[in-house]
Formats: structure tokens, C-alpha cells, sequence
């Protein structure tokens, strides 16, 4: 095997950390050099099974010479920082979804970084999902003429914790923010937000203010559609699905079973399995698939996409569709 | 056969009359006797088809001895008047949608024919269609538990022609109101709506100041989202789907080919037919179930469902709907 | 309505003399002069229905002046008595199947008519399956290039009574005998005859010396192979599909169901209805195109499909199938 | 990482030798020690991509300290030679079907490496197909009853190149035999072969005195009937299907698609992608459970499955059916 793999550290061993972790174990081009996280006993149980050193103190990590580049799987509360302190020294990074919820928060983070001309890669993971990209590869190519309308349906199967849901900075920046992004990977000029809150299920999420389920509508700039269902629950576990609708055809993609059978019997037939659970069996290839397109953008480097400045786009749409659920009213928005 | 058949008269012998006067040939307990349209040629073609007479004056209708009801399939500008004339000759009604395009004229029409209790029935023919109908009523029998989502999707092959559009009322008004309405067969109860209109393909559209694509949010009192998904136009056929998640499951209604028939070829794998190119394929059976659901509602004395007020509701959320797609404003509405 | 309807006469007023009285009812280019069977009371109550005069004696069928044609739905040991002397008296036959359990006798019958030229119809129906005929029609269009291998599944849901299977001249003749004549449909020329029959729940079906199950292995002239699985009972209902595989591609058939609907839950999801019962409401459309065809047939005076002909070499093939799972030996076939 | 990982050496660095070692590559328990060729570039190669030491001499590996146990995935003639010698040395092995094609040779092997009790295990992945080991597991576990029929459908892309038909045995012994372990891993004792050879489509195989396409109807001792569809072309790819019918229900397993994405426009509706194209990609999920399954043998002494006497079982069947294609007779048999 060649000996010049790509050297990674990892901020954070918690469940997404791992999730990039395992990637990196499987794949024979890229070293897990630490794994940081200041609840250390994290991070060295995920090095005992995946190899690289764990450390607590992020400092490690960016004393280590030849190292490559950084993955910010910790978290949201410390992405601007450790992203910031990456880039000032040469680091890539790949950092998970939000940047911050914040916007100024994240535009001034913008500023400081923009000095340093590192790659700097979202963690919109959708974006490498085979279905996704296979659909989003075929609209590109033409193949149902100009698009029309994008219908993204995304149910977690269950909400988080309350405490979670307490610090997410609500559904539309922690949940819905996927799928802005999903709509901007179609529709990168959104030009309007409409957006409809529910609490239909969780006494939870309604005394933290928050809604338990949402219908965005979005704008393009050529007159697109695009709509967006979400519900914090879903009885038939992690219901992800999109279909773009053009002026020649349609192209959908939907779920992801973990085997073929169909069964028939008095009940009903054609009966398929359950939906993989949730993003870390549904999207294990596209997680696979996005930490190449970030190795491939260090070694090559290629701008990074989904970049920076697609974190600041979604962020500045869930803003707009927090603003219009609450005020009944559609909400123009510029690209910053 | 039994000689106490239903005798019923036809208004319209357009698309839409002759749609129903097939529905009459077919079922053994109805007797068509008369076909009545000023463009005689149109009547007397069809009754020579399905039998009954051809008469140019409405009035001969309301002149026949033993009649038990009317269809009024003719344009929608004569509906208020040959409904009122037929309420007040005692005669039963059923009446294509919509009533009228103004809200206040359908009001005034409520009025004058409350005082004779005759059954009006609306020609909401979706709500017979076999696999919405089944969905609906697994909904109501707790299948799912509580309904949180209805997602709707309805478009049309083709746009009608540009007269017609001209004087449809809008797409709110004309398309989406069959929407409207199976919204609220599924969520009776709807205070908000928010909509969004979009001109993608159609410049003749745009010249009528109307649009050719549409998304449609409701809220209904129990917190419930509905989403309805309108295109003048589609490549594939006569695409109409509907979706009701609940708290427990998921029911969804799709499109219905001509056969089973699927193709394997290099091209790809499970390649269904077109979908039933339109309305007249797609709901044949809805037609029929909905002649014998107002037959029985002539013999029984039952109310009619959908009645009058259902007309009215549905128009009501029409008008909200373009008043939303305008003013880019949630509007609340309350059931008249 | 025109006055030059065809005029029929039903023999028999069973389960499947029902069914065509049906479709004859809804069919406005043909009348049902007379239903008669022995059991005047059947013949009676149908008669009530649909129309039509009821007789017990059969003579005064032959009797009747101006009738077109007659439908022998009447118990298979009448079928050649019948069918001889309708067309002694110049009247046309659609006969159910089988014509007969042996085949001296049915050949006798063939010479016996040949001397009418009266077009003579088999109750194949399953050839005017509108999914089965698409699928027949784009293989003779070249869609799928030469065939090669024709897959047909054929499940009842459940086994007839007792006495019925003793009568019916076993599985062979009697279920599998449907398939085989869809075998010719797409193959006609059958050269070989290889057949595995087996007792695998019924122990009354083995008393009776018959199988519950078969799998049945022709061989086209041309090499092509087909295979027929056949079970006495199905707990997912009436299963009927082929597959047709080409040089080029596949086409398939597949069930049909009530509705479109999908259920979706946390115990699966994608399940369907269950399949359409039993023959009467599966093959309901096909019963109406045979019909349709017959009636052609009248009118045109061109050649019955599937005729006389299909129906002796159904039977050939079925009683090869019985020797060849008796014998574990391949069995050749000479198309009489 | 832990340092006790599995050291296995591989002969073979041919298509499903580089299955093989890519799985290893993997799989984070097992080390690629060594890779045996007598064409050293290829070992070479191989070994620069995933590890391991590249020799041509098989005597290196018997002469290597400390190795667990090899992997057979050289050509077929090899196989007896190298399983003895690895068995004699206390390696485990993992050999690749058939073990020969000579039933003589098979049973000699058998005697000879019965005196070594080390694992053997044969590379019939398939068994380790998710969705067919998931039927498999509800069938023993009674989700269908008592299983009746189980219809295995078995295609490949193409013809392989006319030197290696020459050499494979015949379609019974190199293609079938797949099958016809299924068919033993859902009916262990199958006791009547009846088979059906076909030449359709390819001169090529024609001239060899092979089939290309067959079909085979096996019979269970409790009379359940196996049909195993085979055609060595399929022009919509790789079509490896399932169905396994019992009492009370069926359970199906199809093939498998890259992505979920369907395609709706003029042509057709829900089209699916192709076919994943072959058995590498196929199965690719199936060779990494296999290796699992072999590796967990090794570590626990439990007896592996499939084993050496399923191979045996196999071969038998197929020169069972070989026999059968020929004397168009059905064949019994005692497994050995």
C-alpha cells in the first residue's frame, strides 16, 4: 500500500463523529491520525476500534505536523472556532452542518477564514446520496427538460432528545436545513420562503416554542417550486424522498430498504421491509462518498462543494422560513 | 327487469354530460329520459348513442311529468339558474362543480333553494374514486391515528385551451378546487391558507394574468398541514396522488395504468404504461359510484355527499388561495 | 339505440353463465333472448336481473327464430351435445372450456361440426386479459426480439369442493389446461410435454388420486421453453402472472388489485391490497372482450380465436402433462 | 487496532480472487498474508492495491508460519489439490464451487481431508445474499407455513467467452449449480431431478453440446417442487430472483438497483435503473458475509455452512439434471 494517505484528525467521537470515523477505516487512501474530544474516554474507545491517537485538548491537533486536514464532527456551539483555528493553519476542513445558527456569527467567521485560501467543505451529506446525485446528475443533463417543481419529503423517524431539541435553534435550522440545501442543490437562486409550522404530536417541542412539523415552500428564480414536508416522527421509520418534476418528465427517489424480499400473505401483498432507521444506515454511502469528494478537493485543489458559502445560503433560508412560519407572511431573501 | 328505474335528465351534452350519460347506459337501475342542450346537434348525437330525447329548451325538462332528478353537466354560467329552476320544480340535482365562480352569487343561490328540500348533489367526483375513497375511510377507522399530512398531487396533461382558461376563474378556482375539496374530505375543518403560484412553461397563461403551476398550503383546526401540488401541464399523464400520514402510518393513493404490464429492456427495469391519460379514464368508476351514490340519495331521502355547502366551502378556499398567491399572505378563513 | 342487436341465448345459469349474462347486460350491441337450464330456478332468477327468457328445456332454444348464437356455460358433459346442435341449427358457439375430459370424444364433435360452417369460439378467456394481451401483442411486434422462455404462474385461492375436483378430470385438465392454452398463445407449436405433480395439503386432493400442485415444462418447435406453476391454493388470493423473456427484454403481467393504495407502518411498508379475488373479478374485463369478440366474429364472419382447434390442443397437451407426472418420462406431442 | 487478526493467503488472483481480496481489505479482523499465482503480475498487482505478499509458488503458503487458513479462487482444476494439501497443513479453507467437476474426484477429496478435522467451507455465496438469507430465516422460522414451491429465477448478462463454456462442465454443473444450492439451501433433501435443456440463442454453445438456457424441476422429499429458470443471457443484466410460496403466504426476493431513482415521461412510468450488472456488484454484500461466516468458523470451531458436503450434494443434482436433459427422464437421487 502507498504511503502517502491523506492525514486526517477528527473534533468530536460522538455519533456523527463515529460516522466519519468508520469512513475513514474503510477507506484505504486516508490515515486517522487523533481523534479529539475533551470527554476523552469518547475518544479513546472510537481510536480503539477505528486506530489514531485520542487526545482531549484540540490544541494536539493542530501541533501535529503533516497533517492534512480536519474533520468537526463536535459540537454546533464549537464549529466557528475550531473551523477558524483550522484554516489559520492550513488545515481543510470538513465541518458538519450548521456552521452556526447564528448568522452574524457565521458571516464574520466567513471574513476571518476567507484570508486563508484552505478548502472548506460542508457536511451536507444528501448532496453525495446516490439517489439524490443520480437525480440530480440526470436533471442537470436535461433528461426532464427544465424543472418545474421539487417535492423533498423528510421524516425523522422519532425526535431527539428534548434537551436537544432545546438547543437546536429549531426545525427549520436543525432539521430543515438539509433540505434547503437539497432545494439549492437543484435550485441554487431561492428567491422567496413560505413557510407553515404544526404541532400536531409533540407537547414537547410545543412548550420549547418549536414546531414538531412544517411545509416550506420555495421560489427559484426561474419561477421553480419547491416544497418541503417535514414531521419530527415518522411511524415507518426515516422517510426521505424527493421528485423533481420537469416540463419532459419526472425523476423520483425514495427509500432505502436493507433487502429485496416482498412478502404476501391474507394481510395485503407486495409488503417491502422497513426503511433503514435513520441518516446513519440511510446515508452511510453518501458519507462515504462526501469524505472523497473532500479528500479529492485537498488533493486536487478543486473548490469544495458544498462549500462555505452553501452553509451561510441555508442558513439565511431556515432563518427566512423561521420568520414566515411565525409571521404568516413570505419572505424574500437575497443571496448574501 | 324492474320498471321503477330512477328517470333522470341530462343538461350539457358535452365532455362532461357524455361522461354521465355513459354511466346512465351502464347502470340498470337509471333510465335517461331526456338530453337537453341549446346546441341540439350535440344532444341528439349522444341520444342516439344512449338513448333518451334530445331537446334544445330547457324548459321542456322542467315540463316532463314523473321526473326524479336532473344532471346539470352544462356551462358553468347557467348551474345557479337550471339548479334553482330544478329545486323549485322539486327536482333532485346533480350539479358538475363549480357552482359558480363568485362566491356571492353562490350564496344568493343557497338561499333560494333552501326553501325547498330537494337533494342537491356536487360533483365532486374524487371523492368516489376507489382508492381515495378506500384511503379516506381506513383514515377515519384510526389505521394511522391522527392525521397529521395530506399531501396532494394533481396535475393535468395538458392545459385546456386558452378560452377556456380565459374564462375558468383562475387555476385556483378551476383545477385546484378538486383539491380543495378532497382536502377537505380528508380535514373538514380548514382556517388557513397559503399559496404560492408560479408561470414555468405556459406564456398564454401569463398573458391571462393567471398562473400554470401552483402550491397550496391549508391548516386545518386540529393543527393538521395539508399540501396540495398543481401543474397545468405533464409529460407522463394525468398525475394524481395523494398521501395521509398519521400518527401511526402511512396511506398513499397513486396513479392507475391501463395493465400490470411491465418492460425489462437495456434501457431499464419495471417500466409501467402511461398513467389513464385523463380525467374521463381515470375516473370512470368514480363517475359511476358517484350516479349511484346520488340515486341512492333520491331513493333513500339521506343527505347528499358532497352537498351544496361542500361547493361553497371549496370555493371559499379557492378565492382564499388567490388572494394568498397575490398578496403573499397567509389568509384565514371561516367556513361559511 | 339501434335496432339490430345481436341476439344470444345462454345455456346455463351457474357461476360463469352468470357472468356472461352480465357483460351481455352491459353491452348495448347485444340482447339475451333466452337463459335455459334444467334448474329453471337459476335460469329464472338470473333472467330477473339481467333479462331475458327463462326455459328449463333447451329445445326451445333451437326453437327460438332469429338468435345469432348461443353460450354454452352449461356442465361440461353437455358441452358437446350442445354445441353440436347449435350448430346443426346454424347458430353460433362460444363454449366454455373444456369441451370435453376426452379427447375421442371432442375429436368426434370437430367432425361432427366441421360440416356448419358456423364460427365456433373456446371460453379461453384469459387470452383477452388486457395485460396478457398487451404483453402477447408487443412480443408479435418484435419488443423483446425472438422468445425464448415464457413464465406462468397460476394459483387458485383456494381448492374447488370435493366433488368438484373428482369430476373435473384432474389438475391437468381442468386448472392447468387455462395455462396451457396461454402457453399457446405465445407458442403455438408445442413439441414436448414434461410434468411434476405433487401432494403437498390436501389430503382430500390425494384420495382422489389428483395433485394439488404441478409444475409443467413445454417445449416450443423453436426451442423456446415454458413453465407453468400451478397450485390448488394461494393464501394471498387468485395469482396470475407471466413473463415473457426475449432475445431483448422481459415483459411482465402481474396481479391486479382494487385499488392503488399503499399502506405504510411500522411492520412494513409498500404493502398493496390484496389481489383480486377469483376469476370473476379478475378476468371481469376479459369476460367483456371475449364477448366483444364473439359478437365480431358474428358480424364479420371471420375465424373464431381461440376456436374449436385451441381448445382439442389444450386438451392434448393437458393429457400429455397427466402422462408425463405419472410416467417421470418427457412426453412428445403431434399437434392433432 | 487489536494485533490478533486472522492471517489468511489467497490462491487466486483472478475476478472473484480480487473479490476476495478486496473484502479482506475491509474487513478490519482479517490480514491478506499472501496471494499465490503462478501469473505473478496478476498476484503482484493485486497485492500492490490491497496488501500482502505476491508469490507464484503455492509451496510458499504451505511453508508460511502462523496462518489461519487460505482461500481457494483458482481455477477449478486446482481445487482438490490445494484444498488437500491446505487441509493436511491444518489450514482452514474457503474453496470456491465447484470443488471439481468430476463427482469421482469430489468424493476421493472428501476421504482424504476427512482425516484433518479443519474447517471447509464452500464459496456458495449466494446463501449469504441478504435478501435471500432473509427469506430463508422467515421461512424456518414459519412466517409462510409449510414451503411449497420455491421458484428460483437465475440469468446471467451474457454468455461467458466460448474457451471458458468448453471447460465449465456444462450449464448444469457451472451455472446451475448456484441454484440448485439454493434450492438445497431452502430443501435440503431434494430427491427427483427433471430437467429441460434449450439452445435459443447461441451457436457458439450449440457447437459445444451445451444448453443456454435450461430449466429444472427438483422434488423434496416432503414433495415440495423447486423450478429453476436459467438462460446464460439476459439483456436487462443480472437477474437473480426468488419466490418461496407456502401455506399461508409468499415471500419474494428481486434483484437489485443502484439507486432508488424512477423515471416518468412519455414513454412509461416508474421506471427503475438497471440491474446491478453482474455477480461482483450483486453480491458484493454476499462475499463480505461469506468471509465473516468463514472467518467466525475459524475463530469458534463451529462447523461451517455451507460446507464440503454441500458441494457434493450439488454436484450431484447437477449431473442429476445433466442426465435428465439428456434421456428426458426424470432422475432420482440419494445424496451421498
Amino acid at each position: 500500500m502507498s504511503n502517502d494517505k491523506l492525514r486526517l484528525a477528527l473534533f468530536g467521537s460522538g455519533r456523527i463523529g463515529q460516522v466519519h470515523a468508520r469512513s475513514i477505516a474503510e477507506n484505504p487512501d486516508i490515515e486517522l491520525v487523533m481523534i479529539a474530544d475533551p470527554f476523552i474516554d469518547g475518544a479513546q474507545a472510537l481510536a480503539a476500534k477505528v486506530g489514531g491517537r485520542a487526545v482531549a485538548d484540540p490544541e494536539e491537533v493542530f501541533g501535529e505536523p503533516d497533517l492534512d486536514g480536519v474533520i468537526v464532527a463536535s459540537p454546533t456551539p464549537t464549529h466557528v472556532d475550531l473551523m477558524s483555528r483550522a484554516a489559520a493553519h492550513g488545515l481543510a476542513v470538513l465541518c458538519e452542518k450548521p456552521i452556526d445558527l447564528d448568522i452574524d456569527t457565521v458571516l464574520a467567521c466567513r471574513e476571518q477564514i476567507a484570508a486563508h485560501s484552505v478548502p472548506i467543505m460542508l457536511g451536507f451529506n444528501r448532496r453525495f446520496d446516490p439517489s439524490f446525485a443520480s437525480v440530480r446528475r440526470q436533471v442537470a443533463d436535461g433528461e426532464i427538460g427544465a424543472l418545474e417543481q421539487l417535492i423533498i419529503t423528510s421524516r425523522d423517524p422519532a425526535p431527539a432528545p428534548r434537551d436537544y431539541i432545546a438547543a437546536s435553534g429549531g426545525i427549520f435550522r436543525d432539521m430543515t436545513i438539509h433540505d434547503l440545501d437539497i432545494a439549492r442543490f437543484f435550485v441554487p437562486d431561492i428567491i422567496e420562503v413560505t413557510a407553515v409550522g404544526a404541532n400536531v404530536f409533540s407537547d414537547d417541542i410545543r412548550e420549547l416554542d418549536d414546531f414538531d412539523s412544517a411545509t416550506v415552500t420555495l421560489r427559484g428564480r426561474d419561477g421553480q417550486i419547491v416544497t418541503i414536508t417535514n414531521s419530527r416522527h415518522c411511524a415507518f421509520g426515516y422517510d426521505q424522498r424527493l421528485e423533481a418534476f420537469g416540463a419532459t418528465g419526472m425523476l423520483s427517489a425514495g427509500n432505502v430498504t436493507a433487502t429485496t424480499v416482498r412478502r404476501y400473505d391474507a394481510a395485503g401483498t407486495e409488503q417491502s421491509g422497513p426503511f433503514l432507521p435513520f441518516f446513519l444506515e440511510r446515508y452511510a454511502a453518501a458519507y462515504r462518498a462526501e469524505l472523497d469528494a473532500f479528500a479529492r478537493a485537498i488533493r486536487t485543489g478543486e473548490p469544495c462543494s458544498p462549500g462555505f458559502d452553501d452553509g451561510v445560503a441555508a442558513l439565511i433560508l431556515a432563518d427566512a422560513a423561521a420568520e414566515s412560519a411565525t409571521t404568516g407572511k413570505t419572505v424574500g431573501v437575497a443571496q448574501a
